[in-house]
């Protein structure tokens, strides 16, 4: 890649080419996908020249030179995170976080192993003054047609008070920028809804949150996810990571048991047939592939971490989002606002 | 009500009249149609004489004298759940755990305020020698058409790993005994499945398990959970409650969804309609009503809390597996079963 060629008024967004359970195909695709809709940026694909050329070559694409950032090492899905950033210092997820800390791209985004993700963004992009821990923040489908947001869903787990409280403002942002939900509402989750109940912590968090400023709630309860009772959910990473894949695991189960029902007969087949559509539409928000994939919040740029089998619609979102991101000047409002808020000193 | 009636070959089953958000009239009825169904077993109602008569004259049920233990006070589904026992002493909360441990019922049921069944039970029926937290085991239905159950879902949080390990064991012995699985499968909930992941204290927990002698399968995932991966997952009550109000939330989340499509004209109806019987069937493990109430194991006697929206059924059931649980023996074989597995001592 030669520097020169990249024009610094366009957003420059890099796409891991390599991360994924069906890369570099969908990653490769997807990019494109997002580059031929919308043009007015430049793309980085971060991975083995020869692998991108292969995809491109088959699929009809105008890729060229000046669009690919090479890298001979691949991050296996199964590669311990910390271990293989060590190991593979010449992968894509650490060349393509680089690269956002370099200033030659504006985001990375990588459907790859999450936790080397995870740990390459915060060990090479850096995080934002004040921010202890970054989060991931995904969104849930509600009742009310809308999201309601969880964070964090497994950047970090056993979080301190003080980390909590850094989730819920990081993600207050980013929900307010992005989605447009105005001092969004922010829930604790809890085992009840009484001021005794939870951890020792819980409490404690409670207490910082209703001093922060924020537009906190109070605690809130796994029924109240799906009713949309907070714009934003603030937990742990352990909880919050379960939560993502039981929720996740819902679809593949209704239809495992709508084909068990279909198995039953004539008619039970048919009306398994028309109960797809109305299934299908009504759970249309809980497919990941609209939202495309995870902010990690908190950082000095764009990370967004996609999910191992993302489709190329998913890529295709991921790369928007963080031409979006980028264009609405995000981690900048970030580093700003993360000031107005009564933050603790970390111990 | 005169001890001398009782007829001691018969098991004796004691129910809450006042608990559940549809007391008297649910716990009543629900009680009355298990006593009408089985017949081979005393039922006690505990609760205020009055109102079980009123109930019963409205619907013609046959309640006499000897099946009522009249109690004046009512633990309120709001109240705080310790300080409501030492307040309301002649509450049907304390006095049907109390019949459990003076040996005047055979197992308690109640819909009631879960906090104060839980401490009450504790309190006064008291814990199996060795067993240093009782736990709350829900199921949880599966695409193999079964059951997936989850342990602890809300006795207990900040478990420690030895409490864990007696979750296990507890549920282990209730599920090969009153649901006919041999030697259950059992995982522990975590965040991904390798070594390293998750709290300290879920590794700590993952080796007492595997030395345990139980069918130890290591981590599984939230995404493992409806799949059915193990028969039983072992996890600390806070996220095992927040998992188990959250996946009830399902159903009543897709027929809000469900609706919504059916509102957009005239063919959706009709589709939302035909939608509605298949769905119905595929979901209806996910009727908590089908189990009634779920078991606080490790106790010196039987204890069922049910839901506080208990419907009769639900409490039929709840009357129903209690009578089951006492006549499998099953205070005696989780007893045995205790000491036959390599539990550490509790710091």
């Amino acid at each position: 890649m030669d520097n020169n060629n990249i024009s610094h008024s366009h957003c420059r967004i890099a796409v891991d080419a390599m991360g994924g359970d069906y890369a570099p195909d969908n990653a490769v695709l997807g990019a494109m996908q997002a580059y031929v809709q919308s043009r007015d940026f430049d793309l980085l694909l971060v991975g083995r020249k020869e692998a991108i050329y292969n995809v491109a070559t088959l699929n009809n694409l105008s890729v060229n030179d000046d669009m690919i950032v090479h890298t001979d090492e691949v991050i296996e899905m199964g590669d311990s995170p910390t271990g293989s950033l060590k190991k593979k210092p010449n992968s894509s997820i650490v060349v393509g976080a680089k690269l956002v800390k370099e200033g030659k791209a504006d985001g990375f985004v990588s459907a790859g192993n999450t936790g080397a993700m995870s740990v390459s963004s915060v060990f090479n992009i850096g995080r934002i003054k004040g921010v202890a821990r970054p989060t991931l923040t995904a969104p849930f489908p509600n009742e009310k047609e809308g999201y309601t947001f969880i964070s964090d869903v497994g950047a970090f787990v056993d979080s301190k008070p003080s980390h909590l409280l850094g989730y819920a403002i990081l993600s207050s942002i980013f929900i307010e920028e992005i989605y447009g939900i105005k001092n969004p509402k922010i829930g604790l989750l809890n085992v009840g809804e009484e001021k005794g109940k939870g951890y020792p912590l819980t409490l404690e968090t409670s207490e910082l949150l209703g001093n922060s400023g924020l537009n906190y709630i109070g605690y809130i309860e796994g029924k109240d996810i799906f009713k949309g009772t907070a714009d934003l959910v603030v937990c742990d990473g352990f909880i919050g990571n379960i939560l993502l894949k039981f929720a996740e695991s819902i679809v593949p189960f209704l239809k495992t048991k709508i084909k068990h029902y279909a198995s039953g007969g004539f008619f039970k087949k048919i009306k398994a047939g028309i109960a797809a559509g109305p299934l299908r539409e009504s759970l249309k928000n809980t497919n990941y592939e609209l939202q495309g994939g995870l902010p990690l919040l908190g950082l000095n740029g764009i990370s967004i971490i996609g999910h191992g089998s993302s489709t190329p619609l998913a890529i295709k979102n991921m790369v928007l989002r963080a031409k979006e991101m980028h264009e609405k000047n995000l981690i900048k409002k970030i580093e700003e606002s993360f000031t107005r808020y009564s933050l603790p000193k970390i111990n």
